[in-house]
């Protein structure tokens, strides 16, 4: 199923850009947790549009209204069920990409897969707006995750070509530009600001860590703890690739440099380094999870583009009209996080299973 | 469940390194198929160890006895399942491994997730043995592919800081060394008979390209033909990351440089570039699917490693005995166009379900 | 998941009795159908409360609202997810449950499965309420049956000892009190009023019957159209017993006399009887399916009933206020024809899958 | 998908009637649980064929050889896997039955499902003799309820009309003929020797009760323990109706006879009586879980039927060759058992999930 994922969780995703509502049903989390709501809107803010001069300026509350799953703001068993009321619906803006696809997004995929009923508007499913009702649940899960002692943190690592400095040990939820080096944000900044006055978008890394889980989570082989979190993350637009521990890197190494030699220290066994991210054999071993996701420069700008015509077969010039986040990269932290949170506290509900 | 795969499909792989057999059981494939058993003992010699200066000198035919599924090698509907008997079982080569784990293998995290109780004789069920099932139901899928006129191949991209060049566009299926330049291949052995000089071991890199694959296959957001392959691929032992298209490298670019531009070529809609790696949207757009994985070097190297003792936690020097493939990455290539060709094959029966 | 179902479909139901909303999402309808609402409204007022004799006074309109996949009342193959508004919310009528279990309600069950933290109003996730959305679901795949010739229809075969009579072969959509013959139905109605006079509750049973559906819908084994019926209609609240075709009566019965033989009629193969109600070997047989759901009489009855204190552990008598049903069997019409019609077609989607 | 089951554990079945063998794979059995193998060849005896009147002459022994999952015995947390090597293999006898299909057995509708491609061999994967790779998997199950104070216990209630009498409250494992009262039991196997010696078949019902399950085990709605035990055992061929409880018995009764009053005994809450068959809303209540299924009498039968030749769409008249079960009743009693031993145990698996 496209719009649900999970094991002993099932989320799933529902709306369109601009449908009535954007929404989710949470299954699987255990009756009797309160749900501190006032950290949940706070950590939907940190995705929310507006603002910021590397985002959007279309600017929507975003809040949940829960329907289903809680009393007194407090998990009863059944399934959670949230929604945002989409207030700027209907509009007659994407009639067009019914019939020219705007290169880097699904408007000519969703064109062949639906037969021309998918929803334009907005991108319809496709949006990255579904990115809110994932941090509904994404923002629930973690909250249950802290209460383990389990932190998930995510940070902007890179936009272009800039890299972030220092060491990413704290979650940054207090950054409006989530990096541990605010002058290399700075420069971040103002790369995009150029990219933007240029009309054109920029790509970039999250790095997201995971402190605190226990060892012996995941599962070998399909669902092992790199699996899942691929599985969710490749769940949130813009993603073209993911990589555990020291990743790509590891192609050009030797087993002598990349193995984490153990050792015992205070009484606990520990990896003397992380290359393996956290995981091995799909199973956690007690180290930080890290991850990384690289996320394209968003498809829309403002530059004339090379298209075509879908009905007639004629070659176009497209201008995309409207304006959209010059780099997608700061405001999907917080939606990484809630990916992570949701594939390791899905993870986590399984350890409990022995009889 | 950690050892099934698919949504149309239903794969499970079983047994250990060591255990009576190793197996697989896949649902879902239609009947009436004719199954070319040369073709797929052929496939699997590919990935059999033996021989090659690469690989470890442990020889074992690996081939296939189908139990049920087949009648007269033609598909009847009824789950497919095959074995490969181990001949090599029992060894009491690995009894220390429940006491000192190896580095970089899933020792230390199977002996926490099982309390002691996982059969760690030639690394259980965590053995990359334990891809020659997922190739018994990919060579399956790869061949019913290929009647449907998707070709799925894949080649050593590089080894250590080894590239491949050249144009890859064809199966290098009767290559030992499965590189498009023989030259760079060249290279690439010669540093890998280093590493195994050395009593070491060297990671690399797999690209694999499927062509053919009609546009609109592929659901968005959780089963996306990325989701779908990262599940899977993340499911072969060793490997830390996968990317799509230009992969990470799109973190780095401008949107007017990563979009692909539409052009009508010969009445047909084409992007001119391939960066999406032929998926938006999680949707195939009809341009070749393209990935690569990064595989780490062999955690199993000669070489003296720091360890620890599990029981009296000391730490310990590990000296692995045995010999193993000083680079796992040339016999992985048929494995990762196992997976692919099982990842597209099942996203494929999705395609006719409409009423 | 406790709250979803499908193979190709996915439904998920939310919300409870009385928090804000109760809904469920559909996915897997495909794109392009339209959806008549006037006939869902219609559909889902068959189920609706108020009016009758035989049902609860309560009245709500219970009319569903969409919040996504549909563009124009055709779906667009994002999920579809509607609700329904509860206007009756927080009511402070039912702390006592969570101390005092009503007999035959889940009360006891809820409280020690989710520690007392369970939504007690008006039973929450537990409540017949919750087979609106069922309606949503199931009122859409009925129509999309329809489509292709297949009619699910449902009447009251029995109100507590009195059975309707004559041939059921065309739907009664249109009958308030949905028997075949409307003297039984008579009959059926004075003893529900009788019952409901003495402060107590009758069951019943409900016959389906689907016709038009193709032959070779259905799987071997867990997949077969019994189970699939089976596993949704135990979904309905009250249901204690299913049977297909001549159901628990063949086990009174010989080989000759229950075989079903066959003969070519009309240059088609039919079976001159249906004791097998339209299943062999858990695929259609192009003959009716046909099953029957056994419901037990409402719980909730106005007589004084002996349960316990869970806190104090005394012996307690209790006395249930509201007023409620005293027969289910005839609001449950529609909904088994929901489960029905959401299981066939389901299953349908099966059936072009093959490459 | 057809041949799997389960939430927590997934089982799957594979294998026809004539193939090389059949089998089953379990993931999920947690690491470090012994099973008694003599106590599960015992077990599996039990629904071997051979010996007894009742039976087919046709002798096998039907024990299985583990392939994985174990070492020493002990489940070590990789999947399960075991098989049956058919002994009795290719079989010309059947050829026939791909033109002229049984009546009452899926000979007709496999052959439209799987366009003439199905094993039809002893009746492929549809054959009752597939039932024994679940009996490895139930009696397992059976094995590791034991251990947590739970029996599954199953008997034959009725064959043709003659019903068992007496209390049923102990396994009945060491009765060749499964029945609480012996002289009803006499009368049954007199019952069977008449319909064999008329060369027919007769039906049955088989009651299972689960003693010693705790309260709170299932699932609300889709997955309650009604519809998880619903859906196994519709996956016995054979099998036409299933009823929880006082089961179709509450359609002809008044709430206040059919809701089970609460009384507190010896401390612990407990109902007076068992209407609700132990599970309500999905949920056990910690009463015992008590079903009964109805089974049609064995299609094959030695007396002369009509049929129709499916190829030149002629009549005929079909003679059933070989010797069968006159009633499979006996037999099945141990597959029941095995059947709602795996129901159980995977939603016992779900218990402690809590976090």
């Amino acid at each position: 199923m496209s719009s649900s994922y999970g094991e002993n969780l099932k989320l799933t995703i529902f709306g369109q850009s601009h449908s009535t509502a954007i929404g989710m049903t949470l299954e699987g989390i255990p009756a009797g947790h309160c749900i501190d709501m006032e950290a949940l809107k706070k950590f939907m803010t940190r995705r929310a549009p507006g603002g910021a001069s590397w985002s959007t300026p279309r600017k929507e509350a975003d809040l949940p209204e829960f329907l289903g799953g809680i009393v007194d703001d407090t998990t009863c068993g059944a399934p959670l069920a949230a929604i945002i009321h989409n207030t700027n619906t209907r509009s007659s803006d994407y009639e067009e990409l019914r019939r020219i696809p705007r290169p880097g997004h699904a408007d000519l995929t969703a064109q062949i897969k639906y037969g021309g009923f998918q929803d334009v508007s907005g991108g319809g499913h496709f949006s990255g707006r579904l990115t809110a009702p994932m941090c509904i649940a994404g923002g629930i899960c973690r909250q249950l995750l802290e209460k383990e002692g389990i932190s998930v943190m995510a940070r902007v690592l890179s936009v272009g070509g800039i890299s972030d400095e220092g060491d990413f040990s704290e979650p940054l939820d207090d950054k409006l530009f989530p990096v541990v080096s605010d002058e290399r944000g700075q420069m971040m900044k103002e790369l995009i600001d150029t990219v933007r006055a240029e009309g054109d978008s920029v790509g970039g890394v999250i790095e997201c860590v995971v402190t605190g889980l226990p060892a012996g989570i995941g599962d070998p082989m399909f669902d092992g703890m790199e699996n899942r979190i691929a599985q969710i993350v490749f769940g949130i637009p813009a993603v073209k690739g993911i990589e555990f521990g020291a990743g790509f890197e590891v192609a050009r190494r030797k087993g002598s440099e990349n193995n984490d030699p153990y050792r015992v220290t205070d009484g606990k066994i520990v990896a003397e380094s992380n290359n393996a991210g956290g995981v091995l054999g799909g199973i956690t071993n007690g180290m930080p999870l890290v991850f990384r996701a690289a996320f394209k420069p968003t498809p829309s700008i403002a530059k004339e583009q090379k298209s075509v015509d879908m009905k007639s077969f004629q070659n176009e010039i497209l201008e995309v009209k409207g304006r959209h986040d010059p780099c997608i990269v700061v405001r999907a932290v917080p939606v990484v996080e809630a990916a992570a949170a949701i594939a390791c506290y899905d993870a986590l509900l399984s350890r409990k299973k022995e009889i």
